[in-house]
């Protein structure tokens, strides 16, 4: 199998494709984005990079960024975390507030926004902001090798200015004691580790701490990385989740920067950018890209 | 690994739970069955098989027979069913009505209730009950290699007496106009279905289908394998389809007759009964012996 | 005060209205009305009846039977009967289930298609469907003064081919516990009250009933007669009961055949019909002549 | 009728009540109220006022002076007010966001907190705080004739630092678009109109503006007057408001510190206290003493 081979491919075909979807408009910075943009990059555990595209622009992560901070929340807190966000697909889109009233306040899963601020507040653990922001930027530099991965402040201040849902959630779960720091820090918090910026060169590379293969960086325990694993298939894309096993077949995060960050067990990590959205919110050509890789490959946990 | 010295312990253990959760009690039959059973067996694609406990007792399979008949759905329909049950879960209880209203009679998944009476209803695409469920009976006794293998029919009278929220999904989906055949023969084909008694050797032995290995009977193709692996991972345990996938692992179909069937993709097919049910419905020493098998072997599709 | 100047009038206007909304169309018989008619009764309780427009053509009253009928098993049952339905508006659609499933099979109100099932059983309470229906037409004709008001059995058999989601409604509650005879019973009990054909003026004489001024028929106690007047004003017009408060400001209760039956508490009973359904599936024409008629005659429960 | 030897028999029955409900507890400043008081007002439009019990201690009306706001809302922005909030009945909880979230953020009635949130909103159409309240503070000066009439500031702040589900549902309507000033000038005015201290005596003379007959205070006009009424009845006490028409039969605003303003359009304003609240957050021997002085003086919109 010419890895190599395939990637180029990929983003061939990627860098023809005419319907792009859409980008997420919602604040100007990441409205802005050139939806042109196509970018995979797949890491070994032997430590070999294959890219293709714009492996090597930085992308905001945003909604991917959950995986590190839960990777941390849980390392700090153990599973003593499950009793404030369960690990049920919710069946409902990423900022529904509805669930979380029939079930007082307690998000049926960490990647949802509601269930990603309470990790954050559990991450925080009476933290400053920066303490926590730090934290995770180390980390991810750690896993990277190097300290160029940045956050951008104008997305994170833009984030603030329109994210009423988030507050609203965020409060929401406040009224039902739920979250312990104040909202304002847990919301800029969440902001802020929303708006780091990545290549894919150096997402796939930090995704190979949740690959668990020999030279995989340690960054939590294998048991808690097929958890992580298992959460990631039935919860990473939100009301698509299962869609996206269906179609793809193995654990992914998505981003609605347009990044997606996919993990084959003991195999290799995936990360793919491309700034247009399908229906349901997840990158379109990132998602195709992933799909003609498990043909090409045979990559699948499924079979 | 010593399989066999596996199973024995895992079924040692089970016989002395105190706990065995709650026989389901909505209909005569299965209320009667004593909750001292336990059998559990893995069928290898060599066709080994491994089995410990009551592994030769036939039990209500219930819902598990939802696979078959999904994967015979596929076969006589192909794609064009995905038009009239969606791939998600669903974030709600296995014969939930809400989700129907909202999304106008298609049901989110075919293993609830009501994705599995329209997926029977794509069966039958207007043949007779009796036909269809001869096909059923056909195929796994063709999997099996006998025909020792029958509906119970005390079982299917009385969950037609009783099965008056299935009937409301019917009805429902039928007013939505998505059921072709008459109500009742749609609800008759089902209770009969899931009035299908097996033992644990022959579901391991049929499960072989699923897992995709050369040696493996070929009931569909291998792509339809992996996807349909993905739904049971994704939505196979109704709303705590989450919970299994985190803490076992791999896909699985459970009934509440305290049968789950699992695969291992490419290596195994498992089945274990123990009739009394935990909170959410789902077999709970069946449960709690498919993770001491993950712990024991490693198996899991997450690394 | 002219009343039948003010009749007149409106039914004038009526007839030259271009947007007479659309006749409910789910079944052949209802379909096929001519949506040019309109008719209108206001009966006094000194016995006067004025009318204009089409008032002594029968038109299909459907769930405007749904008063009389709970009239009757209050009469029958008592004040138990709120055990089995509760006194709440709905806020939702007039056949939904959602409410029903959270609410473990208690519909919200006897006005909705649920709650009326429910108090079709309770008046059946074991007896044939054929002795309930005799005994709410005798009750009409007795009111109405004559034995020429019968049931549409065309129209009968017609919602019971289609009645997949009454049906769904009556199986859920069944499941619930809340259900007594037979659901098939209770189905066609129901299609069949809702079948009876009155004339506005037939209508606006038998609503005297609810009237309770002196000169007015028994039918209920007095305190009946205010809750009852009570329970049309807050939950009548489905969701868009309290639009109807806020517009007209009397108690009302809508059928999907287009008629409305109205009630001035001490003062007068009103019939309005015109085939054509606004949005919501009240009479678009009846609304607007009811609100005609607050304001030429400041008839108001409001002030 | 004598009115007075009415309220006197109804406050005797209302002191010697054992259970009397319980104080809300969400605050200090409300749960310290001592559950013992108890008083009504009566007023006439002819300038009388009867008064039994506790009828000159202010209250917290909480919720009540949303009919007052909203008067005033009404006043300043006319009919366009109702393309912001409906005018059904919820079908919910006073505090839930779930129907929120289906209808993008507009919510259904003016009396959910949702909805006076908007309402509140409305009338300060950018305007400070301190101007909307001064207002609303003079209107009621104005409809007393006097001007002691006050905020309590203790509990404002409190309702402030507590006050996480009334910023959620302003943020959740702020991101669909429907909160013009800022959500935390929204909250502080709504925080403290809610505050506002009135005696039964007071509160009954104020609502006279809204019993439409001559000699009382003209607020708004007749036609406004029969649709708040109308409004009152059918979303005046939340989930319970049905039970209220059902029971007690006349347009009434319930607040959470345990006063009840009810108007009998034509004939008087009252106005009850008592702090203890009954299971769906009424004042319990309040909602007690409007059935008893239904029962006394016949007075009910239904006949």
């Amino acid at each position: 199998m010419d890895l190599q081979a395939i990637l180029d491919g990929i983003a061939q075909d990627a860098a023809q494709q005419a319907d792009r979807g859409h980008v997420a408009s919602y604040i100007p910075e990441l409205a802005c984005i050139d939806p042109g943009h196509f970018g995979i990059a797949v890491a070994l555990p032997n430590g070999q990079i294959h890219a293709a595209g714009d492996a090597t622009t930085p992308f905001s992560i945003q909604s991917i960024s959950k995986v590190f901070t839960l990777s941390l929340a849980l390392g700090r807190i153990g599973d003593g975390l499950w009793s404030r966000v369960g690990r049920e697909p919710s069946g409902s889109r990423f900022n529904s507030i509805v669930q979380l009233e029939a079930e007082h306040g307690r998000p049926r899963n960490p990647f949802i926004n509601a269930g990603a601020l309470v990790v954050t507040d559990a991450l925080m653990a009476g933290r400053e902001p920066k303490t926590v922001l730090t934290e995770t930027l180390t980390t991810l530099h750690s896993l990277c090798g190097h300290d160029q991965i940045f956050m951008n402040a104008a997305v994170a201040t833009s984030e603030k200015q329109t994210g009423h849902t988030n507050r609203a959630l965020a409060e929401f779960m406040k009224a039902h004691g739920n979250l312990n720091s104040p909202v304002d820090l847990v919301t800029d918090t969440y902001f802020h580790h929303c708006a780091i910026e990545m290549t894919c060169r150096d997402l796939a590379k930090a995704a190979l701490a949740f690959v668990g293969a020999p030279g995989c960086p340690q960054l939590i325990s294998p048991t808690r990385i097929r958890r992580l694993n298992a959460l990631m298939l039935t919860c990473g894309h939100y009301d698509a989740s299962g869609d996206f096993a269906f179609r793809v077949g193995f654990p992914g995060k998505s981003g609605v920067g347009g990044g997606i960050m996919a993990v084959i067990p003991g195999r290799a990590a995936v990360a793919v950018w491309s700034p247009g959205l399908n229906a349901v919110g997840n990158s379109k050509l990132g998602t195709e890209a992933l799909e003609q890789l498990v043909q090409a490959t045979g990559w699948s946990v499924f079979g």
